[in-house]
């Protein structure tokens, strides 16, 4: 079930540095890519950098609209997540091509992508020079969400369960299609 | 052992999104932290984007020196990678506190710690905004090093083995001393 996740607390769903689905809307067009350079920027206001490059499909979408979304694809999703970065939707509806659906996103035109395990709703800050210089995109969370099968979210607290089914665990991209998947949560205090 | 990465693979060290320890120096001081918003920002030339306080100790020694190691710890690494992330190096020697132990760097005059399994030696560029506004450091990649029973690396080739000891294997960091080990390495294509 996904659930809404406390602003202050959406860091937590990328701060382990899984690759992500950056996907966004203009008019009734809608495309996705896979983005592993995500991180947050800040916790309150709760901020992200995102590296676009500035000929992606989704990279023009984002400049016309100013939002996106990022979103956490679980193992499931590997395939889908590997092939979605390898192609471009400029000429090709990714959407049918890799099975992957969509439900509206609450605040921004961008749409949440289906089966994923952890939702932020972004828009994008200006910083002209980041931009235009590195592709890095800065932008506020406005609204986040989590799967509670992967994240147990009560109250104020936030945290990555330790039982999480491999399935729905957070994957990280190496290079070339190669991804490494998370294993063992633990503690050390 | 520790081994020379071809700068434009440098990116591959980090790609995978594990929690970092940042360590830089001015004059005779030398100090290290934790640093879980660390990425790639471009492949060649080799840039990073880091994300380091700007009251913090570190920042002023790489804020003096220009210069600053990321490199990544291992779990054996673990308690000492929070603990440094965990107090102020302003009135600690992180280094006797925590027993890690140092080598110097090939062109920059931040330390290499000793037991990471990745080391990217970088110096900083100038994005005097982004310091300011968001404690985001942007910073050219100069020299890269892994440990290669952790990475593979065979003349242009760098690639995560799928064979790491646990002990040795990247960590996440999700939040308050919780991290996530690396788990297994698949392909998808």
């Amino acid at each position: 079930m996904r659930v809404a996740v406390p602003l202050d607390k959406a860091y937590r769903l990328i701060n382990h540095g899984p690759v992500t689905l950056v996907s966004a809307a203009a008019g009734t067009v809608r495309n996705v890519m896979a983005a592993a350079w995500a991180m947050p920027l800040d916790f309150d206001p709760p901020r992200i950098a995102v590296v676009v490059g500035a000929g992606e499909h989704t990279r023009h979408l984002i400049d016309a609209s100013r939002e996106l979304v990022v979103q956490v694809p679980p193992r499931a999703l590997a395939a889908q997540t590997d092939g979605v970065g390898s192609c471009t939707g400029r000429d090709t509806d990714k959407w049918s091509k890799f099975g992957l659906s969509w439900t509206a996103g609450s605040l921004v035109q961008a749409p949440l992508v289906d089966g994923c395990v952890a939702w932020l709703e972004c828009r994008l800050l200006d910083e002209p020079r980041m931009e235009a210089h590195y592709d890095l995109l800065v932008a506020e969370v406005v609204a986040a969400w989590a799967e509670d099968a992967v994240f147990a979210v009560d109250g104020r607290s936030v945290r990555l369960r330790d039982d999480v089914p491999p399935e729905l665990r957070a994957i990280h991209h190496v290079a070339g299609g190669a991804y490494v998947a998370d294993g063992e949560v633990f503690s050390v205090r």
